[in-house]
């Protein structure tokens, strides 16, 4: 059975895991006789967004970990404790999470850093040839992981011109697609499509993460 | 095209609504077309639970519909503003916010009160043929809003002994369903299904959601 490691970060798209996207993937893999582990870093979110007005509570804090096992149903692993050895390939979903907890790209572009573990559990997927999945924003973490490295990821976030920008200023190589689409990255096993950056339905994210699921598992084979 | 409302109860499953329903009930009602319209009581979850470890957050506190607008990407409509002219159904996914923050059943059992604006908009569509679709331990919410009514809604939780002792004691008629099956009180156009009461994994209870939202879609036309 293929054990898929799916990382996330909050529960909520304007400031964690993008929640559609990741029980699209969840319901996906299991469809696909998956096994599946969610984990999370153990960090403080960088803010709590009410998700009814899109503004900052200030007085708020919450932990991503904490808030990312409301998806998981219970306990996610801490990713500090994963490692590659544990699962097949790796998913990150999407969401404003990806880019605020994972790494801060949302606030720092092409200078974002990223969260150690989180950082050191991409390049040693890439390093041992385990597929990587990543949607929506996300591929932007995996752009900052290989900053430093030779590897120039082929990596689709759809066709935002700002993001685009900021993945080749990391080294990266963008590549437009539809909301449809899958873009994959064939010598690196990685396997991007734009779901929420550019759906404008639930349905139109699905397509997609469907068939970036179905890629990630073949290319475990 | 038809609308339907979706009544959620909090982002998470033991504390506000179960997000892998939540989902696939959007998913499957988008693909097969119709509107939806997500809502939610503007009221204090009965608590906060650390999904993480189980165990109540003493020292927060977090407003069901502020939650709930996580699940939906943005802005919830406040249950007490929806009128049943603005649906054609209405739909409630499980988590245990259906019963503690719909209403208290988790907490009182039979003797459980449900919140005045969910009650009546339950109450209303049963007296106008509007279809209900009710997963996981949302039935429960039913059975409170028409305790005191003629109406012996015919209901599905699963197999669980306890809650259907406690769907009899308040004048419902339990019946007793496999994870994948839904069961319909044809008269009273209310469907049901177990979903997490029973599912093991979220296939099992994507197989159920996606028969019930199918047989609430079928009762609109």
């Amino acid at each position: 059975m293929v054990k898929v490691a799916v990382c996330l970060s909050g529960c909520g798209v304007f400031d964690g895991t993008e929640i559609h996207e990741s029980v699209i993937t969840l319901l996906a893999l299991d469809r696909a006789g998956a096994e599946v582990v969610c984990c999370a870093p153990n960090v403080d979110q960088m803010h709590v967004i009410n998700h009814q007005h899109g503004l900052v509570m200030e007085d708020e804090s919450r932990n991503v970990m904490v808030e990312s096992a409301r998806i998981a149903r219970g306990p996610v692993v801490d990713i500090e404790e994963l490692k590659p050895a544990d699962f097949d390939a790796l998913i990150l979903p999407g969401g404003f999470g990806a880019a605020k907890n994972l790494c801060d790209f949302a606030s720092e572009g092409a200078d974002a850093v990223g969260h150690p573990a989180v950082m050191e559990l991409i390049n040693d997927c890439l390093e041992q040839g385990k597929p990587l999945g990543l949607m929506c924003i996300a591929p932007v973490v995996a752009a900052v992981a290989t900053r430093k490295s030779p590897a120039r990821l082929e990596l689709t976030i759809g066709t935002d011109i700002d993001t685009n920008a900021g993945l080749e200023a990391m080294g990266a190589q963008p590549r437009p697609h539809a909301v449809d689409e899958i873009h994959v990255d064939v010598e690196r096993k990685v396997v991007t499509t734009p779901a929420y950056m550019l759906a404008e339905s639930i349905s139109e994210a699905a397509t997609g993460i469907e068939k970036l699921v179905d890629k990630v598992l073949e290319l475990c084979a």
